[in-house]
């Protein structure tokens, strides 16, 4: 087995590189569209703080549905676990991440909270409990990463609060079924700048370090409690990538939240956390090439977590 | 951490064995509802081949779903993966294991080989290149756990039968898509069988040891290559427990398949299989007693995989 | 076969009487629940301009649903028809109203026009092409009706909004498909307004004239083309009733539509428009004693259509 | 308004002749598919017994779920309302005839008798109460038509049987829940060969004159009720048009059944029974041409019922 090393991951974006050319870039909002549909980048933090990093590893991007993870992080420190999971569930949706059939069916409480269902409902507890829930995610991505500069794309936000109608739908439904309890556009604006915090695969390398470091950072503050980093890893190898999480995990076998921004960021329990970067997405919404670095290193180093 | 004991063993199922009068034993079939309610056992075999054991262990039940693994992994051995996997997916389904609804919306091709419709289908396969399937399935089980008279317990199998009505509706609707080839009622004869498999627990945890051991059984004999065996595992820890894959994750972090007979069989790779039985159920169709002893096994050993 | 008169309806209405005991009063939002539980009312005005009445048929209450068929009679003139059943389907829905399962399934058309979906496009449409819908509504229906002073109940119409979150999802999910052209808040302050319309069974009746009448008003206007007419009423048998028009068309077996208030219209084409009222609802949300009424009422004049 | 006569039905076939070349011919049975696809015929029985027709007014074709309405008939003379109407519904279904999601979600029991798990339902009640199913609707076509020699197509049967894997699979689901009582594969083949009634417009238009005629056969026989064909009546406007029950209304106003073989039978309460066949289908599965003589003909005699 290889030991971890720039040079190795130099080797695997190559392998991979051609995948680059045939994803499909997320067009849903002008904004995302406009990024370098070949970039490819990867950075690797290992729990005892080593960095390694090859490709577009230092060019920022919009991290999009990754930010749901560290909004239930971030609620985990403000709620009890009564508190949250009353209002959103953990088992895998097999649906699209945007789908109101379900959500219907089940009355308004959404199935895991890396759903944009669930991730509506996390914003909305942290809206009544934190005083200004968008300075305070700086703060914490800011922390984490040891990254002054981590801010929001202002430009992709508005954009995506453009085409916000489906998500207006869908904390609509819910608040019709009571499970939904601040100003919907209020929310919206929280939850669209989460999805717009712009940050390349270094800052996330780090910032993620704490899901696999039984929940200490990479300065060594404790976010979460070993159970509760054990506890989001899990809802990440059964709900982390849209509705692909199975084969993901066949492929890679690694707890990892991806976001239609391209990037995904994965777990090696107590040993690394990982970061990859390559706009073009599959069917499902997952960065194309960056999934297959992902099974390629899986396979290399036998991380697998299975 | 403690070291396994078998007297480790019994001191957890001192303290979930309250549970024991919570669940519901499974009675949709009369021959299921017979079982002492309050059974309550746990095997390990590890990987180097050390046995523990503690209370109920030496009962034999009816594994049910506990079988799909087994008849997947024979099929694996018989197809190749693009002919499994065109006709039934990897992806959790969100949806009770026995729904057709899903099934018709998405063209008769069943989301995973752990709900009925995938594993009716994979029957349906082995039916098509196997001269006896029900045999070969008893040689399989008895070659992987080192036991000559495992057998099917007939009673339970024909019980099943007459109550198939939901099981046949599936197949048939898998028919009408063009993905179910032999005969209806001769498969589901097969299926019935399968499920109707009576082991103990610690038969269980020998047979499962595959999982645990890179694809080699408890003799050596090499059932899989240790990708299958990850990619099994995979499928199980997103798949395994019904529509409560999620939770299960979230509390004890393995690849773990089920069945409403009350067993569970869990897989920490490269370390050891476990079987826990107890017949009162949860409302997803889990063992209750047997998924806490599971949760605080993980908890004592730290063994969760995430 | 009797005559119509007023002690004919009087004979009637004592007849199913005893019903208003066992309707419930729509309570999901409070103003509605105030109405006298008991109140039964019905009016009849022919196409040669009799008027009968009998009960209640003086009493104001809100019109709701009812609404739906003056709104859509307004974009018949102000839209072709291809623009409008591009945008609405005429199918009934074999839904609940208010459901937004087919309505994402179905791409953000909604079934018909007498849905909440569909009666939401239709106000979204008026928007457009009117400068003042809520004051042209009460023009229209002042004309219809022949009576001055009727108007929205601002008190029910604000609190309609304020229990508007159903009825924002499914607007914000049209929009989403791009089905929705004008400000959510505004249409829905339209839509309300509408439902808030309080008439009673005798400027119902004399209203509704027109369907029973080839398209002409009471004073002899021209609302609609008689085929437009014709088209409403196959509208009205097949999704008048909300998921119980096949048992209304069973026992009636008139073209008619509903409203939560309690109010139905029915109409015998080129005979009679009939308005009935009793706030208690059975389970579909349909009136219990006003489906009793008319279907008596079917029974002894002989004037099922079918 | 004209009056009718062989020469005006010449006429209206002439003027939707041209869309006989636009439908598609059913062809999921390789037996129906050999239709001649240009055949285009009309009769009309008046209530007090005249026969008018053109084009292929006789020539024989399969009647398809025509038959639904004829079994239903029988089911009335047979069972009570309260026996019927627990196990088959009243209202549209707003799905695909053959669709399993609703029948999933409501626990087995079909929206209404058109629907093919309706009337594979209503085929099981005559499979308990009739000694001789098959014959008992040969003798009752027999006399309905006053044709003795009215046979199955058992080649269309056989046909049908063998491609009848998603019927099955309805049926099976239904036995899933209780309500459906007989072996499957025995009430399908009676379904099948009701199905495969071969007729032609002359014998379909005598034969559901007892709809337009107050329950009574062109020979004077009562077959049911005046309150029963009423009844049969209001079935077909709101749901005898498959999933185009609302257009059939909108465009021509009259209780309908069609079936896939390309006929649509029409009734006018009191006046007359309609037969029209072209083998030519719409998307939803209704004779393109058929429908359109239809529309032409009851704005000519303006005999919608709306």
């Amino acid at each position: 087995m290889p030991e971890l090393s720039n040079a190795l991951l130099e080797t695997l974006l190559e392998q991979v590189r051609p995948l680059t050319a045939r994803g499909a870039v997320a067009s849903y909002i002008p904004a995302l569209a406009e990024v370098p549909a070949h970039a490819l980048g990867i950075a690797i933090v290992t729990s005892d703080g080593q960095l390694f990093q090859a490709g577009d590893a230092q060019t920022r991007f919009s991290v999009q549905s990754i930010s749901k993870v560290l909004s239930l992080s971030v609620a985990l420190t403000r709620y009890s676990d009564d508190e949250i999971w009353q209002r959103v569930g953990k088992e895998p949706s097999g649906q699209p991440f945007n789908s109101l059939v379900q959500l219907e069916l089940e009355h308004g409480k959404p199935r895991n909270p890396f759903i944009n269902a669930g991730a509506l409902v996390v914003c909305d507890m942290l809206e009544t409990r934190l005083t200004a829930p968008r300075q305070r995610m700086l703060e914490f991505i800011r922390q984490l990463s040891g990254t002054a500069d981590i801010n929001y794309d202002r430009h992709v936000a508005r954009s995506e609060y453009e085409h916000s109608a489906r998500n207006a739908a869908i904390a609509w439904l819910m608040k019709s079924f009571g499970n939904f309890h601040n100003d919907v556009s209020k929310v919206m604006q929280t939850y669209f700048h989460y999805c717009a915090l712009s940050m390349n695969c270094v800052e996330l390398a780090r910032s993620f370090v704490y899901l696999a470091n039984q929940g200490k950072a990479v300065d060594g503050t404790t976010i979460l409690t070993p159970r509760q980093a054990r506890q989001i890893n899990a809802l990440m190898i059964t709900s982390g990538m849209y509705d692909g999480a199975g084969e993901f995990a066949w492929r890679v076998g690694m707890p990892a939240k991806s976001g239609v921004g391209g990037g995904i960021i994965a777990v090696i329990p107590n040993k690394m956390s990982i970061a990859v970067w390559s706009p073009g997405l599959d069917a499902i919404g997952n960065s194309l090439a960056g999934t297959a670095v992902l099974e390629l290193l899986s396979e290399q180093l036998g991380s697998s977590v299975l």
